[in-house]
């Protein structure tokens, strides 16, 4: 991890680059997988399957008792830490309810925006040797806070035909009932087009690799929402003199171990936190098991020492992290400064992995700078918003002159005549 | 305009269908449009406005002169129905303003959400012999109250040279400044790179012909965000015993004059309201400037008869209109049946002109089915919530342990001792 003290405007601007995404050479795969799970439908999801994770499958969805008994092959300490983890998702996330709002705009004319839940929501749960069940609670609960009528589930079966029993006991918990055995960009591909068993929904959450990225945009193509733009996670740590460097390293770290090209950012006011924080990283990496991956990672990574707190926070709003820590024994007086995050963890008793797994907000997160323009995924994310308006005689009276005047100067004469019919008949 | 009673399924599905948007043959034309525009900046777009627009132009920006000057060439009546119009939308997006949230998950772990606007937001506004000032209030006004620090609104100029004095005037009292005259995809080619003149912003809004449409998709690869995804204005009526075919028919017209390729769609209970709302508009179209466009707009078009009040529904949520309007007596109890909709307009005195103009509800709405997974433009599309934890000892304390065994379970080690080395230091 290199230390850049008093970095200058072209070192800042190299820091401020993310790997860029490149699908375009995984558009014939993804191609020939839409085309095929368009035309053979639950047969090319077999077919898939055993192509790329060497199963045989008897069928697709996992039963009402696979789902019921899922909890009996976990620990009690996992369903205990998954239960309270779900609580907390579960009261931020009802906290983002909206009520309904209603204004009378002039005398006679009503406006009012009510929510409506995203009829059909799709949420992949990348598989694997390690099951990512607490991605199922970041979709899940909002999804069901917001009242969807169908959640479809989909995760790869691992190497015993079964998706992880964690995944099923997680999705149990959220209400989900609809679970299938498939993974990649075969289950983007099903739940875009449907198929005999898997529905077809409107809108797609979840990670994933580089072929269910690619996936996610083919789908744009037939009218589905999606989440967010995909890139590789993220943390920028800023550390002032009241952080604690070995904490600082330990968040760095949590960030490295997810892949290579992970971005870790030390954004500290002084060389001696930085100095520090290097040194804990070094030292605390060798007892962990994911060492080489963190390694890898941690050569592209930069510590800058910028000892103007302005000057730190402009270029920390410019880079936009996904997960943003504030190591820090005051770090509320920073919040103003902040334009641009993900989320934020504030303090030096707040990790990541906080966040990651159970203090309630949400882990699904803008990456690679969306955070400038896009929220993370939160309840808004499975609703629409629809609006209403209502114009009584007396509405359409105080309102008509006005609309006629702005709908012939627009040239647009039927928009007034619509206008005007009414109020000859008044 | 065809009359369909009870459709069978085929028919209604055939009726579901939209023009599809194909900019895929636009492809090679807007990168070459790009690719100068990053090239040349600001002498790109001076030469595209003399291809396309034929204007030289000396400055780019409109100056604090002419902005100030504009109302002086619009007639008393215009302005004062641009101030109402600007009163009613301003009122109904003030009230979408959303307090910050908090909440104590566990004892000691407080998570917060809090509103940022997006910094830099550019505005397209078509312009042309009807310059669409409407929708600057409708973009305008929800940035102003977002808080947005930089508006950047581009059109293009007219023959004299000058954007339309409607259009700068709108912009003014929506406190913009930043005012470009350029048109087209080398307009929003400006917004997304940026050049000597017209920044760059974060995000895209407006609508657009099919260049400004290829364009916005090409703004997204280069990491902006986009309101909505485009299609042809729709519109579909309800109209039950109760609604007045002549209103219905008029409504009908002012949708159908947008364009041949414009969407219009009527549902009604019985065949007498649908006979004699096809009547009316024979009769009303007759006396209309863009008949041509309405006859062919209208050769596309049906009108179903459906007398299943659920089985109406089922069809019209499948089809999720941009604008909807129930023309009934009762129109109240059709709300709950309401899933997938823009903007629905209540009642046989709310033509779809209010909402376009002056009712306070946004006229940037999602078409082509988009209903069903995406809002209309309203204020949240112009901030990002960014979400918080602070997590005090006490709070470490309390959730640690469910952190570590959830990050041990996703084989997340790092994850884990970023908890682990906390909770020794206590």
């Amino acid at each position: 991890m290199k230390i850049i003290n008093s970095p200058n405007d072209e070192q800042l601007a190299a820091s401020l680059k993310r790997p860029s995404i490149n699908t375009e050479q995984l558009e014939n795969v993804i191609n020939d997988i839409f085309t095929n799970v368009s035309e053979q439908g639950d047969q090319a999801i077999v077919n898939y399957t055993k192509q790329f994770d060497s199963v045989d499958l008897a069928s697709l969805e996992v039963s009402g008792e696979t789902i019921k008994n899922a909890g009996n092959q976990l620990s009690e300490s996992l369903k205990s830490a998954i239960q309270i983890a779900y609580q907390n998702i579960k009261t931020f996330h009802d906290a983002q309810v909206m009520n309904d709002l209603s204004v009378i705009t002039t005398e006679g004319v009503e406006c009012f925006q009510r929510t409506s839940a995203i009829e059909s929501v799709g949420l992949y749960i990348p598989g694997g040797t390690a099951p990512l069940f607490s991605t199922v609670l970041m979709l899940g609960i909002p999804a069901s806070i917001a009242g969807c009528e169908n959640v479809i589930l989909c995760s790869p079966p691992q190497s015993n035909g079964e998706i992880h029993p964690a995944t099923i006991y997680t999705a149990n918990l959220c209400g989900i009932s609809q679970i299938y055995r498939v993974g990649g960009s075969q289950a983007i591909a099903a739940m875009t087009i449907g198929t005999e068993s898997i529905p077809k929904v409107n809108k797609l959450f979840g990670p994933g690799n580089q072929y269910v990225t690619a996936a996610k945009q083919k789908a744009q193509k037939y009218g589905l929402a999606i989440d967010l733009p995909a890139g590789p996670s993220e943390v920028l740590v800023y550390a002032d003199e009241t952080a604690q460097p070995s904490f600082v390293a330990a968040d760095l770290l949590s960030q490295a171990e997810h892949g290579v090209d992970s971005q870790v950012v030390l954004v500290a006011s002084n060389e001696k936190v930085a100095t520090e924080t290097v040194n804990h990283v070094i030292t605390q990496t060798a007892s962990l098991p994911r060492k080489e991956v963190i390694k890898q990672c941690l050569q592209n990574s930069v510590a800058l020492i910028i000892e103007d707190k302005n000057k730190a926070f402009d270029f920390i709003n410019n880079y936009a992290p996904e997960h943003f820590i504030i190591a820090s024994n005051h770090s509320d007086q920073y919040i103003p400064l902040i334009k641009n995050a993900g989320s934020v963890f504030l303090g030096n008793y707040s990790p990541e992995s906080a966040g990651d797994y159970a203090s309630g907000t949400n882990h699904t997160l803008p990456t690679s700078g969306y955070a400038k323009s896009y929220s993370g995924t939160n309840l808004d994310a499975f609703v629409k918003k629809i609006t209403f308006q209502k114009l009584s005689k007396k509405g359409i009276q105080n309102l008509g002159d006005t609309i006629m005047t702005m709908a012939r100067e627009e040239q647009l004469e039927a928009h007034a005549r619509a206008v005007e019919i009414r109020l000859n008949n008044l």
